[in-house]
This record gives structure tokens, sequence and C-alpha cells, in this order.
């Protein structure tokens, strides 16, 4: 009852752009509605007319072409429920800090992406063997700090990933047209693959035979892990292994009694094969229970555990998940100087009185 | 432009209660719209019926009474530019860290509020001369973590300060009539104390001759210098001298070049006399430009600083301010269990590429 009355918000880590995440409170949905789901821009919201309906397909392909909204919606479509994480996501937790917004657990939400493959569309224009990789351009533009005129948000993938079934050009978030804070008409959707590469306002394909080199893909999701040269650099592609406490709320005071400790665990490799609790700081774990739907592989994998608590006194819980690719979180984060993949343990203190 | 399509949001510390602080990006109002107040409550909304119009007067008086909202409204009013804060405002800060809502720098927000004069209720109703406090008994009530039964809000005034010409019983803010979550009917309004002393959805004022005992007063809203007794416990009353640095925000990367620094000041003891910056951790220190408003003395201050910064590197900024009281802003803050009353100097890091 009481949950009726309450008015959605996100937090607020910059107004231009738009940058807001959704509050850990509301991280316990299958699929988030759109209005608790996270946003995270480069530019400001896009001015769309008519021309966005409207597909572009061109580079190296026998038969350039424009497709139409409504051509595009009827042809057989696929559903999938993803987690979309910002790579930035946890970037607040880095230490020594890195500069950027300062994103907690909330650059990450879940919910169905309806769409046509994007290897049905390319089938439709012909897809050159010269082909290397795509180009995927949005309909956002602006300035950069650092960069000369006006740049829009564009990214590429390479040939394998675009042709991947599950690679979507989707047009429905939650069974709804998307929103036009999240893409419409159309949005890319890579799943595994952290939120950058799923371009939202979608306006034009380029097949090309080299790699891409727009600011995107070759300045911003870089991982520099030197603290002050560019040494070593390579791109920001697949999710790590993750996963994050929902329940309780760090820094809470808990009367003695029977708790549930709950939370999220995702991947962008294989999928979770366990989560793990750990009340001594990582020497010894425990196994939680998984709640996993069998059919949605991508989705983030609910968890939880039973803690029986009968002492008072402070306590520190952490949480790290395991996928079937063989990964683990770690205790320290890999650190770079942007502040991207952040996977460490996920912490709380709890006070218990 | 831009600006216009923005949608209110607030940052969710709790939702049952509901607890949600006001981004940064929103504290250079003079007068924050409601949307953007900061909301701090102790229990669920109250379900409010006719019988909330009318205010209680009883206790230690010659003529109890009950007063009609449209009787109260229609005597003459007073407005006052105030801000409100949380006593836990900048909880987060405190090192070593304290359990609960861990606010930020958002749990205060300023605005106009309009009432009657609590002293000329009093008059009306003839307070008794053994009168030692007033307690302001609130319509909000549920359960609180071990205290049995249900309970609801309540807090008391020292006489003097309930006498106080600027106390008053406001059903009004920004020239609107209160929104039912900032306390419609009345709400007590107390300048210079922190906002628990600044009671909503006002039911009933009951003079009595000794100290009121609520879990409010007593409990809660209670400093605990000591880590785990409570030996030297004093009650929260007066808001500290404070200042918090608005613009720029902690971890941005700015270019070379000219910089507005800028804030707001405030204090429960006399006036703001100074505000400072320091780029060198508190060694020295550089005056800044208050801005203030002569006619509204409880209102803070906004004040600014013009840096100019032509060389690349990493900068830690604070910022001091000082009152008519000798008051000034630590470098660390007074630590208490419950984690009141937060406000040495306000800190950011600053990246210049």
């Amino acid at each position: 009852m009481e949950r009726e009355r309450i008015v959605p918000f996100l937090t607020t880590r910059s107004l231009e752009p738009e940058n807001q995440e959704s509050p850990i409170h509301f991280l316990n949905y299958w699929q988030t509605p759109t209005k608790y789901f996270y946003l995270r821009n480069h530019f400001p919201y896009p001015f769309l007319t008519q021309n966005h309906l409207w597909l572009q397909i061109s580079g190296q392909v026998r038969q350039p072409r424009y497709l139409h909204y409504y051509e595009i919606i009827s042809m057989p479509t696929k559903s999938i429920v993803t987690p979309l994480e910002c790579a930035g996501n946890k970037r607040n937790y880095f230490v020594p800090k890195v500069y950027g917004e300062q994103w907690e657990d909330g650059a990450i939400s879940q919910g169905k992406w309806t769409g046509i493959p994007l290897i049905e569309l390319l089938k439709n224009v012909g897809v050159s063997e010269s082909a290397k990789e795509i180009v995927f351009h949005g309909a956002d533009s602006g300035k950069k700090p650092g960069v000369e005129g006006n740049i829009h948000f564009a990214r590429s993938l390479p040939i394998e990933k675009a042709l991947h079934p599950d690679t979507l050009i989707a047009f429905q978030y939650n069974d709804q047209p998307l929103s036009l804070k999240h893409g419409f008409p159309f949005r890319l959707i890579v799943p595994n693959w952290y939120g950058m590469a799923s371009v939202k306002w979608l306006s034009r394909l380029e097949v090309i035979d080299r790699p891409f080199e727009g600011h995107f893909q070759t300045e911003d999701y870089v991982y520099y892990p030197q603290r002050d040269k560019d040494k070593d650099r390579f791109p920001v592609t697949t999710m790590n292994i993750n996963s994050t406490i929902l329940q309780p709320l760090h820094l809470t005071i808990l009367p003695k009694g029977s708790h549930e400790i709950n939370g999220i665990a995702w991947t962008g490799e294989g999928v979770i094969s366990e989560v793990e609790i750990s009340f001594d700081k990582g020497d010894t774990w425990r196994k939680t229970t998984l709640h996993k739907n069998q059919y949605q592989t991508y989705a983030w994998v609910n968890w939880s555990y039973n803690w029986d608590v009968g002492v008072k006194g402070e306590y520190t819980i952490y949480s790290r998940a395991k996928d079937t690719a063989g990964r683990i979180q770690p205790l320290t984060a890999f650190w770079n100087q942007k502040g991207y993949g952040y996977n460490a343990v996920s912490i709380i203190k709890i006070k218990v009185e």
C-alpha cells in the first residue's frame, strides 16, 4: 500500500548531460520499469524528426538501403532479458579515486528487449567479404572537452559479434516502444558487453573493412591500467563477473534475529555458477541459494542467504560470484585511469543491536 | 532550454520511511522548489482527515482551545526565508563511519515559510507561569525498532525559544499551502535549529511544566560523543556553522582557464561573516565574495570565488565559514555515535587537464 504512493526517483550524477542511476532500492525488479532504468548520456537528448524513423545501412554491402520503422517492426522478432551495465558502474569504489561520474551500484538495469536480430537485416543487404566491423551511429551529438567541433556517439562491433543471433536492433522495452530517453526508435542491444555497445537512437549502420577509430572507441571506453601514461591500454568489451548485495542496506542497524541477505549477480561470459558470502573478510565463504531463470541465460541471477544473528555487534559481509567461464570476483578491483569495469567483491557493514 | 525537460529527482536513502535528499545540483536555488526539497521522515505519511484541520492547544494554559485552519490562516502572517537542515546532513562523511541514513550534502533545503508567530497563538490561550516547555505533536506515527507499541513524532522547545517572535506555525511554503509530504496543514518552523525541531503535520501543542521525555527528545537527536557508552550526552539543538561547495562537482575534470567556485554557508548562531577557501589543505585561506540578502538573516549565504588555473594537475579545495558568534568550521568534525551535526570544512578534488 505504502509503496503505491512512492514517486519514482533516480539518483543524479550530472544534469548536462543527464546521468542518473537507479537507487539500489529498485534493483530488485526482474524487469526494471522504465522510470527506474538508469540514464547514461554523453550529449543532450537528440531532437528527433520523421527522418529518424529510417535506418540507413551503408558501406561494404552489396545493396545499401534505408529501412523504415514500420518495415523493421513487421519482421519476425526476438526477445531477450538482459541487463545493461554502464562500464563505469561502481566507479565510486575505486581506490585511489578516479575522476568522472561517481556511479555507485545503480548504473545497471535489466529488462526485456524486443527487436530484430541484426544478422537478419544484414542478410537483407549482403555484407561483403572484406567486412571487418560494423559501426553503429547514434543521433545524439554535441561537444566534448578537448575534441574539436561537434561529434556524435558511434561505436563499432567486430563482424563476428555483430552477426551473433542475439545481437538485436531493438524497438521495444518491456513490451512497449522504446522511450525517448532510452533510444527511440531503435537501440542496438549487445548482450554480454558493457552498455556503451548498445547504441541508442540508432540512425545508421556502416559496414567497414578496417578498425573504427571514433572517440568513444579509441579514447573513451578504453582501459588505461597505468597511472599517468597510455601504455598497456586495451578496449572495454564484455562485462566482468560481478555481484551486488541489495539487502540489507550498507550501514543499517538491525535487531537480533533472522534476516535475508540478498542480491544480484551477472557476467559477460558464460553464466553465473555460484554466489558466496563471507563474514570474515574473505577467509571463509558460504554458498547462497541461486534463483535462476533457465530460459534467460543473459539475465542477472537473484541470490539469497538466510542469516540468523544472535550476537550484538558490527558485521562486515562480502559477496562474490563465479561464472562457468571460470571467472571469480577479486578482493581488489583492477584499477584503471578512467575507472571502468569495477568488479571487486560487494561489501556491506551492518550493526546488530 | 535543456533544463526545461529535466524531470525532478531526489536521491533516495530509504523508502520506508521515505528519506530522500536534494541532489547538490539543485542547492543553487534561493528558494528550493517543493519537488527538490529533501524529505526526512520517521514514519509513513499520516492519513489526514478533516480532524487534522483543527490544532489543539492544551496543558498549562488558562484556556485550552481548538483552532481551525481557516481561523489560523486569517490571522496576521509573517514570512521568513530559512533553510531547514537535517541534523544528520553530511553523516556519510564521518570517520569512523556512523550507522544510519548515509546523507551526503543534500539533507538541507531553503525556502520562504509563511505562518503565524507561535507567540500570538499562545497569547490567545494564556500560558501559565509554571510553563517550562511546549511539546509539539505531529500526526505521523508508527513502530520504531526497540520501542514497544506505536509512537508518534513529538518534540519540545524551551519556553523562551517557543516565544521567540520568529518561531512560526507555518501553513505556506513559497506562497503555496504546505504540500502533503511537507506537513500540511501546519508545520512548526524553528529558525536556527536543526530540522527535527520543525515538526510536520502539527496536531497538538501541549504546554508542560517539566522536561519532555519523548523518544525523539531523549534517545534520538542526542549527541553521544563516546564510542560505546552514553556518557557526556547532550541534546541536538542549533545548527552548527557550515558550508558546502556546490560548483565544481567533486571529482570532475576541468579544462585550464577561469572557473567559478561557489557554494552556500549557513549557521544557527548569529550570521555568516566570512567564507574562505584553501588550496593547500588549510595552511592558507583566501576570502570569497559573499552574496547576502540583508533582509533575511536566517537564510544561507551564497559565496563565490573566481579561480584562474593554468597548470594541469589534481587540486584539493576546502571551504570554511565563520559566523558573528565567533564560530568557525573545524578541519575535523565532532564525532558522535548517531552522526549528528557534521560541519567540518567542505572538500572537493578536481583534475585539470
